[in-house]
Order: C-alpha cells, then sequence, then structure tokens
C-alpha cells in the first residue's frame, strides 16, 4: 500500500503472476476421469473449455488464486511487506481478485483491462484424496506484458518472484525478462518456482538455460524438478541441483523439502497435518513462508521449517488463501 | 431440471426469493462498531454503501447464498425435489449463482435481468463469536415480479416457500401475493420465514394478517416471533402463535426449536456442534431439514430433529451451502 504514495519504499518481495480467482468443488474421481482430466496437473483451456467443464461442476465457491498471488498473500500475512503485478479485467471477478490481494496487505496497482477477455478463472476439482486437478482459462492474463513491470517497483524489491507459468505466453515471457534485467541491474534478486511439471515439459530447455544463469532461488517440487532434469529419482535430479543452480528449495509433499545452497543442505521433514482437506496452494504457501524466513533473516533450516508449517496449514483449509491468521507459526521457528 | 421439460413434475417446495452470492470475511468486533453495523442483522444498503464497506473488508471467499435459495439447495441435498425463483444479472456473479443452484440439484429457470443493477451480493462480516452481520445490496433482486411468478411451477409444487425479505420490495411482495393465491387456488400449501427481526418490525401488522389468514406453515427464530407479537419472552410469543398460527416452527439457537401445530406441541433440542464457525445459514437448513422431513412422511418431532442435525451442521462451516454430503443425516430420524 505504502507503494502507491512512496515508490522508493522497500519491499520484500515483487511478485509476477497470473491474476486468477480460483473456482473450487469437489468432485470425485469417476467425473476427472470422464472428462478427461489429468489429474493433479495444471491445464490451459479456451473459453468455451472452461465453460463446458463449469457446467459439470458441482455447486462451487470463489476464492482468489494465482499461485503467485497465494504467495505474496500470505507474505503479508506473516509480517512481509509484498507486492503484486498482474493483469484482471475490469469486471466482477477482476473486482473480486484485486479486492481480495489488496486487502490481504499486497500493494497491487497494475490496472485492470477495460475490454478483451474476462478475468482469469481456474477451475479446481478437489478429489476425496484431498488432490486437486486444475483447468485454467487465462482470460485477461494474457493482457500482461513488459509495460506491466515498471522500473521503480521492481528496484524496490529485494527479491523479484516470477511463476513459471509465465512462460506459457510470449508477452508474459518478456515480462519477465524485463524485470530480471532491472533487478539484476539494481543488484536485485531473481526467484523462480517452476509452477507444474508439464509446464516444465513445455519450456525444459529455457528454463535450464534461466536457471544456470539468471535465477538466484529455484523453487519446485519433486515432479518439476525430475521434469527439469529427466530424471527418474529425486536424489538424481538434486545431484544435477547441486551442479547447476545456486539456491534452491525443494518440494516433496509428505516427505519435506530439501534446501540447497551452495554447499549446505538441509533435509526438512513436512510439517504435521491434522486433516487433510485440499493440497490447493501448497507449494505456493511453502515458498511464502521461506521467502519469509528470509527476509526476516532465519537460517535456512528456519527458513525452510517455516516454508513447511505454512503448507501443512493451507491443505488443512479449502482454497489457496490462508483462513486463519499464519503469524502465529512464526513462533515455532524462532 | 426435470420442469424445464416436464412443467407438470411435482415438486416438494418452490421458493421464492432474493438470488444472492455472498460474500464472506473474517471480521474483529472493532470493526463492526466502527462501521456502525447492527450485529447479527441483515441491513440493506445501496450501491455506493456496499462498495465502501466491500474496501473496509479483510479478504473473502463468495459463495452463492440468499436465505430461500440456501433452504433449496439444502433441500435437494437432501434429496428433495425442489425449485427456485429469484432474479440475477447476466454477469459474472450472477452466472456464479444460477451455476451453484442448478449445480445442487434444484430447478431454476428464471431468467437473468440483461440490464439493469448487478446481481445482488451481501457482505457477511463473520466476528470471532461465529455471530454473521449482513449488508445487503439487493441490486438485480428489485427485477423479481409477478411475472416471474409461472403458474404451472407453483402449481406443481407441494409447498411455495417464501422469504420474508421479500416484502421490502413492493413488485417482489406481488409476486408473494400472486404465488400465494395460485398455490391455495390448486390446494397447495404456502410457507413463509420471517426472515430478520427488523424485516419484521419494517413489515409488522402484514406479517400478523399474513400469518393468520394465507400462511400453512411459518417458520421464525426466536428475535423474529417476539418482534411479530411484541412479546418480551418466547413464551409469550409462544402463546400468541398457538392463538393465531396453524403450524409454526419456531427456532432459538442453541436453546433448540419449538415446533407448534393445532395441538401438538414438541420441544427439539439442538443438535450438538463440533466447532462453531459461523452462524450463516442456521435458520435456512433448519428449514430444509424440517420440509425434507415433512416431504418425507415424518412426524414433526423427527422434522424438528431433521432441521436441527442440518443447522448444526452448517454452523460448523464458512457460509451457507453444505460443503459436506447432507444426506447421511436423515439415518439419524429414520
Amino acid at each position: 500500500m505504502q507503494i502507491a504514495q512512496s515508490p522508493s519504499a522497500a519491499i520484500d518481495v515483487l511478485g509476477l503472476g497470473n491474476a486468477i480467482v480460483d473456482v473450487l468443488a469437489y468432485a470425485e474421481d469417476a467425473l476427472v476421469a470422464e472428462l478427461g482430466l489429468i489429474k493433479g496437473a495444471m491445464t490451459l483451456v479456451d473459453e468455451e473449455r472452461v465453460e463446458f467443464l463449469y457446467r459439470r461442476m458441482g455447486p462451487a465457491r470463489e476464492v482468489s488464486g494465482g499461485s503467485c498471488a497465494n504467495t505474496m498473500a500470505a507474505l503479508a500475512a506473516l509480517g512481509g511487506n509484498p507486492a503484486f503485478i498482474g493483469r484482471v479485467k475490469a469486471d466482477q471477478l477482476g473486482q473480486v481478485f484485486a479486492h481480495d490481494i489488496r486487502a490481504a496487505g499486497v500493494a497491487f496497482r497494475s490496472r485492470p483491462a477495460v475490454d478483451g477477455p474476462a478475468t482469469a478463472r481456474c477451475l479446481i476439482f478437489v478429489t476425496p484424496d484431498a488432490q486437486r486437478t486444475m483447468q485454467t482459462y487465462l482470460g485477461a492474463c494474457v493482457e500482461l506484458g513488459p509495460e506491466d513491470v515498471e522500473e521503480d517497483l521492481v528496484a524496490a524489491a529485494q527479491i523479484t518472484y516470477l511463476e513459471g507459468y509465465l512462460w506459457d505466453r510470449p508477452e508474459a515471457k518478456a515480462a519477465c525478462r524485463k524485470a530480471t534485467s532491472i533487478a539484476h541491474a539494481h543488484g536485485r534478486q531473481i526467484a523462480l518456482t517452476l509452477s507444474d511439471p508439464f509446464c516444465v515439459g513445455r519450456w525444459r530447455e529455457e528454463f535450464r538455460t534461466l536457471v544456470e544463469q539468471e535465477v538466484d532461488i529455484l523453487f519446485a517440487n519433486e515432479a518439476e524438478i525430475t521434469a527439469l532434469y529427466e530424471a527418474s529419482t529425486f536424489d538424481e535430479a538434486l545431484q544435477q541441483v547441486r551442479r547447476h543452480v545456486r539456491f534452491a528449495a525443494l518440494t516433496r509433499g509428505a516427505k519435506g523439502s530439501v534446501v540447497v545452497r551452495g554447499d549446505e543442505v538441509h533435509v526438512i521433514d513436512a510439517a504435521p497435518v491434522t486433516r487433510l482437506v485440499d493440497t490447493t496452494g501448497a507449494g505456493d504457501l511453502y515458498a511464502a513462508g521461506f521467502l519469509r524466513g528470509l527476509g526476516m533473516g532465519l537460517d535456512l533450516a528456519a527458513c525452510g521449517r517455516l516454508g513447511s508449517l505454512c503448507a501443512a496449514r493451507i491443505i488443512e483449509q479449502f482454497g489457496a488463501r490462508a483462513e486463519q491468521p499464519l503469524r502465529p507459526l512464526l513462533d515455532q521457528v524462532r
């Protein structure tokens, strides 16, 4: 919020991502199979397809989403000072997205598109095993381009955090490249989350180069990091990471996470989960906890533990925006 | 759904009500006080006010709502065959409302308004005591009028269920009067829920006449029934009910409910609640359980118990549309 008045104010993390409203509903496995969805993955769909799928979906609820935006919202809830760049349309769901991210305490000054496609929606089918299957209509997200990346914002941010999903559109990718140049010119850092194994498959070579040359902090889950290095085991991918990546936080669901920076390697347990409801947002919240830990100057193991605590908290509820305060989790790592 | 193809298909209950999308957020008591809201009540607000209040609200989630629509959705979840009449606009929130009620299994054929005000929203501030304070912008609901009440639908419904909130607009009230005439001409029944004590205060004399002359089944909570009869105690109101109302189900929160039909009087305990989260929809779900019990031919005490079970279930979650299946509750009363 301060940013609007003071472009030079310090930002912990500036996120660049798709601005999406999630439409969440429970679904039986039979429905996911019948609709031919790739369970557990994020698939891009066009307007006709998203409307078809919506008609087949059960009663739903709408909660602001978007992987990077979820991370920024959680960072704010943890007492950080994040900002977000992403495009909505000036429609009702666009208002919902903008309201929710600002109300969460994230600086958000991207102007809504006046015409063009509607605000993006992600239909999330949550099966009885708490797994989520995502079908995303990008809508107004396709409006995001280099012109949205304002130099003052990037220069003011300690870390600029990019979402791998942005590679699926050339204009958004160009926005990421611009942000990367500005950040490094100002001595700032770039973080990247690989987002989804299929997304990694589409852009493997670009991501490998990017990760080796431009990325200061990499976030990936097991499926994504093994997809990146076409590895058959996590450990095989880990050895590649140690050779090619300066700093990575790799999540493994119930198996916890592994944090690697130079010679430092930490193997962190997952935090206990009382009642598994919906895994939507687990990775987003891990990244939030980890980045908040870095911002607070915690050691890497504590950063990982804070990430695990945040991930555990979000999967005990429906949707990826925390319903309960996250700040009490800070007491468990200090 | 069958109704669209077959106007003569039997409907358990046809609901007439405001078609609203709820915008739910947690709020501290201090915020509710600072904004000058009447805690626990439903207040009608204009567009400017709803936008002001939304800006002050925390991160929210959107769930279809509307008291009567909630009851119809729960009736369908209990295996009933309900229909709903209400007006949305052809905008994104209107699509959300229509999708959710149809996906819940409720026949809904009201056409969305092409122009005029946006789909109605109800901002719900949920305080730490789980109490809900509602601020409603009626929007497209004001389009509902007698022309929306189709004779075949009313004639096909065993019970037509009216929401007291509709009295706040002359056209909607006229729709209710038309539905009442049609229902009685076809030997069908009229149910009414009093909705809110302030609404009762605005229309006390009309409601008293209506309840005495036209209503076959009355639903009210303690605050509403004491407001109707300007009684100082529940028992005082109860004695008035026994003199003036043929059949009433009166809810009292944690104190349970009292069902009165002629000489029959049942005092029903509230069902146990594991974790009180949000009282939104307690009355709506009680009515659904009660009406479903009637439709199944259960005795009145069992109808009351089913109502209590449904109410208990809905206050263990956020919002008034059940996230968990309601059908297992039927086993507890059969």
